[in-house]
């Protein structure tokens, strides 16, 4: 596969990205020990700061690492990835090294300590922003501190999971700005 | 437009069609007075109870109205709806009656005061579940306590904001379920 050329992306725009209702990937390290799971239970938050909300279970190998660092990276996979997906979704952490077993490419972030998955079209480092309802509700709020996003395509093929194994790939791009108010844009 | 059949949906698998991220209507009642507005910021917290959460900006409209009642229904929306989407989420509760003006017919609900949209491919009711976060991060979690769903098309055409005033149309639909361990799926 060709390497992805990403740029900087403006953290207050990654909304463009994620409210469409992506699977993600979510990469974390803690002490030495890095681990991926894939989520797709996750919304905005706001704008600026640049908010992002996610459930994670607190049974997945991830939790631990993610809650004692506070830190993540929200990595947004292609289509092409979807059988890595499936399979980062459906081992644990506890028993394999998931960047090793799935292929897959750890760079160093530039504002977090976890790491970005390179073959990933997106990567939006995170630090944690409210972690008040974590042990009730498993939720934890992210500010994404830094973004980095393929220069190509403009949208990428993202695939949505509905449970019982499907999913909904993503489908055409329509504009309908005409229709808006402008401060609604 | 023919009027949907619905039946009635178990709660715990409302994920099916809320967690692939499409835009949603939620509609709400408060002392005679109703409302809708077009959200996209949203995600599954639980399957039992079947939890909710969303993110509803304290200078919408309805966020008065949501929070008084503790109730909402949230509607999914067809890609043929497009245009009343819009149109509710471009002009305000204060100023107009959504349901007349946009043409909608305002069923009642069976767990809640708040009303179903009859046009929509789905009606899910909720009640407040946790607010502790409504006045610091704009956050409901809810519990679905009821769910309608049309009878066909077995999976709906829905749409993904992306900002700006594009969309992302649901695509094809794929099964991969053999490549989930059982307890994944």
């Amino acid at each position: 596969m060709k390497p992805l050329r990403k740029k900087n992306f403006p953290v207050d725009d990654v909304r463009r990205f994620l409210e469409p209702g992506p699977i993600v990937l979510v990469s974390s390290a803690w002490k030495g020990q890095t681990n991926i799971m894939t989520m797709g239970w996750h919304m905005m938050m706001g704008f600026s700061p640049s908010l992002f909300g996610c459930y994670i279970w607190d049974q997945n190998h991830s939790f631990d690492l993610i809650r004692k660092s506070r830190q993540c990276v929200i990595n947004l996979p292609t289509f092409d990835l979807l059988n890595k997906v499936i399979g980062i979704g459906n081992c644990s952490g506890v028993e394999v090294d998931k960047f090793s077993k799935f292929g897959l490419t750890a760079v160093a972030g530039k504002k977090v300590d976890a790491p970005l998955i390179e073959e990933c079209y997106a990567n939006f480092e995170c630090r944690l922003y409210d972690g008040s309802r974590i042990n009730k509700l498993s939720l934890f709020v992210w500010e994404v501190v830094k973004a980095h996003v393929a220069t190509s395509p403009k949208y990428p093929t993202t695939v949505h999971y509905r449970g019982e194994g499907r999913f909904m790939i993503s489908g055409k791009e329509i504009e309908r700005r005409s229709r808006f108010r402008a401060q609604n844009l």
